[in-house]
């Protein structure tokens, strides 16, 4: 945890942003995986952690602004339980690591709740994503599953607040993004043929835990890159295939790595692996070089774009000019996703509080396909942290489709993409801060060229 | 998945006891962890996996036994999600390895569910335990959250036929039990001096994702085996102290392996663990000797409780009449759990079910500290499949709560329990299958003796 004085001045911004009102907090449960005691590793909402910090199954907090109030809200263990769990700090101890001393048991926050609600108190509440928050909000504020009414003011202070990472909670993702670099690491060593994917997800994941970190997100680890939403691991890596990870760690406090890279199962790219993954590295490059203060990320996305589409028309896999091509969006048939996404306490950074809100500040967003894949379009500003990862994919089903619509066959050589199909796909990933005047890649980076990838693997 | 015709044998199993009505089953969803779509690794409900095999999200399904159907309730991917999933098979194809034929979509299963309701069919479904349980028997029959009552016929009827194990899924549980084996040896090699409890964890997953399983339940991987809820991994193995680990793997289809060891950081066991070792094994032994068809399970634990109190007494902690003890609960400080539990596609088989009906047949069970903890002591029968774990802890905060009680000071000389505390604890654990004439221990098992302990420690 911070101090106790980082979750105290963030109570206290949070109030003045405010003015009035309740803000009510639900921190997450335990989830029983097949019996309600075989519990999933807990993780604790991440608007939670940003203002109250524990880490702890069963809490709920509220922000009495009226009253100038912060108090959680939860059970102290019994005798009964500190028998089997030794002895731990009490809840009371707890919440003073993070500047709270109004602690309360669980069973009084609904009629803290009530006598509020009778007051006329206006109650704030982030949008969730659990189907224990619903029943919560039923239970506490007589809200219908599905009829929760996240306010709207909460959601723009909090998205403010949580956008601008302070200097604590950059060095907190640095940690993140160090382990996330040797877990990249560990996997280019340790691809090549015949070991299979469960194997690398294991090798990968192994990292993560011996530092007593958990992973920031499902594991993507695979020979079918181009297969974006991926979680299977029973394939074999082959000689001539390409081999993807999109993997992260998160540190204790709950602060996110996510990083992607894509290395030869061989000792070597082949030709062909070489051209897209190269393009792929030019595309990543004139995006980054974009990123400062004032720079809308639509317009970096669209650079990487048109990075893209030109050097696919250089392979004859594109055709026609360029710029028209990106912005009818024919390029999305092989770069479908956006170039990035907002990264902290979440590694899809506050993703449950709308990308409306998280990537485009309330403007509206486009519904083209691939860019209404980008989460984050505003302009950049100090304090950002985001992924940049542009890939290039050549998808069976994709293909298929578009190609039996006709879509834009004045910019797509469907023949020659054709013959792509097969290769796979190719993206890597890096995390980046915007600085005053700038960028600053966060962690200590992986190999990124073809040479640094194969000269790693040569260690191995 | 087993063969088609194990499900449909399984569903007419149950339409022939149960005799009428419908059973509705609810599968699992997926649970974000800090946002909708960062999801936990996804977990199939176990009854669903027994009844349907299909380890996928967003399922439901009905057996009607009055109109003989078997229906499966959910949705076929649309070509928008195949484009980011690749080509997956169809829900209907998924079925057909299940044996079913009726596929539904989804939002017919309330209006299905409603007619029966009309008429007056008897809805069967089992204990539940997660929110999202609680929150479709509301929606799809007006259950409150807390009111559900879940049918006692069909409870006995699951139970019984989950509890005696069918020849093919013993040999799923074997699979399980031998990666579990490998990951304690795993352990074993790798305990030494300076090494975390995190690397120790990381190094046991590592065992088990890498055979495309996961772990069968969290993970305990401690020098403090004395505290039986342990889910912390912040220490570092020290020269002189004992590492515990309680590990399982878990294979695709659901079946679990459950084991626990107990090997010193060094290359020996001291003198001191040698003893608590030795007699920790003794009760093992004492406890499997008397495992055949019509043994009550707690004449077992008592067995290996006795022998625990009687050694305890040797070592001059314990004291007076064995049996006495034993009967009172005197023991109890030192062995607090259960011998063993039911395992198979829940780690504690069917502990949603109620321990009364999985582990008593309906009898009562005592309520004395100790014999509490007992989840199983109803008469062996061929086809079960438990875990043998009987350990020896000394407990500070167990020991210092009795003592200042006065509990059982005629059968534990507290003075002398008192220098054993900061040892930590022993467990060993082994899975066992009651034969038609005796007992087999299922997988290949791991080094037991202190002599092979350490034989495994000095080849690495």
């Amino acid at each position: 945890m911070f101090s106790p004085e980082t979750y105290t001045a963030r109570r206290a911004e949070l109030k003045k942003r405010l003015g009035s009102g309740i803000v009510i907090f639900l921190g997450n449960s335990n989830v029983g995986m097949n019996y309600h005691d075989n519990e999933y590793d807990f993780r604790q909402d991440s608007t939670f952690l940003y203002f109250f910090g524990l880490s702890h199954d069963g809490l709920n907090a509220v922000i009495d602004i009226d009253n100038d109030r912060d108090i959680i809200f939860g059970d102290e263990l019994t005798i009964d339980s500190i028998v089997w769990t030794g002895n731990l700090p009490t809840l009371h101890d707890l919440a003073a690591k993070a500047g709270v001393k109004d602690v309360r048991p669980s069973a009084e926050l609904k009629s803290y709740l009530d006598k509020a609600r009778t007051a006329a108190a206006p109650i704030h509440y982030i949008p969730y994503y659990r189907v224990e928050h619903d029943l919560r909000l039923m239970d506490y504020l007589d809200v219908r599953p599905g009829g929760a009414v996240p306010s709207l003011p909460l959601i723009k202070a909090v998205v403010d607040m949580r956008s601008h990472k302070s200097p604590e909670e950059i060095a907190e993702i640095e940690k993140a993004c160090a382990v996330t670099a040797e877990m990249h690491k560990a996997a280019i060593r340790a691809a090549r043929p015949g070991v299979t994917e469960y194997q690398m997800k294991a090798i990968v994941e192994e990292v993560a835990t011996s530092h007593g970190m958990r992973c920031s997100f499902p594991t993507i680890a695979t020979v079918h890159g181009e297969i974006l939403h991926n979680h299977s691991y029973n394939n074999v890596l082959e000689s001539g295939k390409l081999f993807l990870l999109d993997a992260g760690a998160e540190t204790a406090m709950g602060y996110a790595g996510d990083m992607s890279s894509t290395c030869p199962v061989d000792m070597h790219y082949t030709d062909r692996q070489k051209a897209i993954y190269d393009l792929q590295q030019a595309a990543s490059k004139a995006a980054i070089e974009m990123l400062r203060p004032g720079v809308p990320f639509l317009d970096v996305h669209m650079q990487a774009s048109r990075t893209i589409a030109s050097g696919l028309k250089d392979l004859g896999i594109m055709k026609g000019n360029v710029d028209d091509a990106v912005r009818a969006g024919a390029h999305a048939m092989f770069f479908p996703t956006g170039l990035g996404h907002m990264m902290g306490l979440d590694v899809h950074d506050m993703e449950n509080y709308g990308e409306v809100w998280v990537g485009y500040d309330g403007k509206p967003k486009s519904t083209v396909f691939g860019f209404k894949s980008l989460r984050l379009a505003r302009p950049l500003e100090e304090g950002f942290v985001f992924t940049i990862e542009p890939g290039i994919y050549f998808m069976p089903e994709l293909t298929g489709l578009w190609k039996s619509q006709g879509l834009h066959k004045e910019f797509i050589n469907y023949d020659e993409a054709e013959k792509w199909l097969g290769f796979g796909g190719v993206r890597n990933e890096e995390d980046y801060l915007v600085t005053s005047d700038g960028h600053r890649r966060l962690g200590p980076g992986i190999p990124m060229t073809t040479e640094a990838v194969e000269a790693l693997k040569a260690e191995a």
